[in-house]
């Protein structure tokens, strides 16, 4: 039995959400406790209905916790994931630090839930363009078989944190008022305007945020054959990331069988109307837990092509939802022995 | 020798642009007039140091010119193109009206200047989405023929008009103040949103922005082997069209080569330093005339694919630039005969 629970990083703004979801989907626990770095620890918040104090995070902070969600920055999770696997405690964790380590699952539910059988005590989430990206990816591989993805993303400022999306606001008022601003979390103005760039140089040109779709969509499908050509950018929008996915398959699919696929598959809405002009925005899809698609059509380029919009929000499905998720899985995975 | 003007639909956006780019060219001209429809004449402008009175345009105004640059929506085009042709007039058409009819060049100079001695009176300028995209293309399909585009938009509002435009400026101020708007050129709020739909359903699922890119692409490269897979995104920034843009060749093409190629080419500035954080964006690129290309890299999911980002101003080379310069090209041609 999984019953006595730690959130890491609990202050953050995924954190926030992790807390939010574990209230509202009545997650099972006895005892659950808040951590975080030294900075943010004293805050107090409540959690259903009662009060408690964010604690720093030590190597002693997990002795008899069953699961830690943590979501940190990828330093802190390379130092408190050790001392609680140490403790004997199960860490789902929603850094980068810990994803293409080998032993680690990188998992998604909806994908490939069997794989955190094979935990040694650290479970990955994966990157948010990586998330939704593979639910869209897995009715369609499942009927299909994937060979190729074209993707091109625009990202919201909410997952470069709070002080993107605060860029995001001061920047945008700033443009209207004809005053300045002084971007906290991106190189260029993001307000009315693109940057096609997100993380640093990692690859033949590629940005790691390219590399991390690449990399995190072979490990979950655990299929090395999988390419991926990826073009990330961030754009003028707070929350919830948008991609444009071009999928080949081995076998040809209909823009109406990939519909039903779509419409069966868990995690997945379809919103696709494009006479009443009806498809997942942002805006629409902002603060819900599923991957929404739309713009359904054949790939006029190419026999075995299909294309489609999907957007998803980046704070809940992209990471905090899909962290409760797996632990739930794993509450389940233990009430089932 | 074409020494008389005439610009129809003055007072518009592309309009005002396309008398800038004249005075700032130097365009040669004996006369000039200004034309726009019932709704706009009677407006004062000033051309050269010189005022002008923008007169309504009937059949008889095009008597005596040689040369009209129309920048109007649809139905005024198909009007108005036919009295100039009637006239003895050569019409350089901005609007969608003319572009795919039978004995009716579509040219970008920098692609098929050839293309416009085979007119009948009437050229047309391609949509402002395709003009940059054909112009990124031809360096690298006149290198190694392409034979398939798979192409993700990010377009301004500007594209739609001052009022999109407006509606982009007005409706964030909206968003930031709390208040209320009401969107007149979109759908669906644009301020800090996307929308993925330019133009009505046109052909199996995909709108007519998108299969103008299908089209006016194959026409222009007199080539109905290319194949092209658009998806063509209205995102909130205000001037500049960009582009995430797949191409397919008949031979591999390094991104070494492929920059070489752009940067010998006609119309083409490179701007490609990942580690320094230098791309082209719509910031940087609005109010230039040429077309701006960065990200150049290999496409790692296809050997014989390239992958780049594409940027230019949708008012100038997407519209007024293109006009202006097939105008420049036919007073070239007839200074030659």
């Amino acid at each position: 039995m999984y019953e006595n629970l730690a959130i890491v990083g609990a202050t953050g703004a995924v954190g926030r959400l992790i807390r939010q979801l574990l209230e509202e989907r009545k997650f099972p626990y006895k005892t659950i406790k808040f951590l975080a770095t030294k900075r943010s620890a004293g805050t107090e918040i409540t959690f259903n209905g009662e009060t408690h104090i964010v604690e720093e995070m030590t190597p002693e902070s997990f002795k008899g916790i069953d699961i830690a969600i943590g979501s940190t920055p990828d330093e802190a999770a390379a130092e408190f994931a050790p001392w609680a696997v140490a403790a004997g405690c199960i860490v789902v964790d929603e850094s980068g630090y810990w994803r293409m380590k080998e032993d680690v699952p990188l998992v998604v539910p909806e994908v490939n839930p069997e794989a955190i059988q094979n935990h040694k005590g650290i479970i990955s989430s994966p990157n948010c363009s990586t998330t939704q990206m593979v639910v869209a990816m897995k009715p369609l591989h499942d009927a299909a078989k994937i060979k190729r993805v074209v993707v091109s993303t625009y990202q919201a400022t909410s997952g470069a944190g709070v002080v993107g999306e605060e860029d995001l606001v001061e920047g945008a008022k700033a443009v209207l008022n004809g005053s300045d601003y002084e971007y906290k979390a991106f190189k260029h103005q993001i307000a009315f305007n693109l940057i096609p760039q997100i993380g640093g140089p990692k690859y033949e040109g590629y940005t790691s945020e390219e590399m991390k779709m690449v990399y995190e969509t072979r490990k979950i499908f655990g299929d090395e054959s999988i390419q991926v050509c990826p073009t990330c950018v961030r754009v003028p929008v707070t929350n919830c990331h948008s991609e444009s996915i071009l999928v080949e398959t081995e076998r040809p699919i209909s823009a109406e069988e990939a519909r039903e696929l779509f419409e069966k598959a868990d995690g997945i809405t379809v919103v696709d109307d494009l006479g009443a002009g009806e498809y997942p925005m942002p805006k629409t899809c902002t603060g819900k837990n599923e991957v929404f698609i739309g713009r359904i059509r054949k790939d006029i380029s190419c026999e075995n092509g299909l294309t489609f919009w999907c957007v998803s929000d980046n704070l809940r499905k992209g990471a905090a939802t899909n962290a409760v998720q797996i632990a739930e899985l794993l509450v389940r995975s233990s009430a089932a022995v």
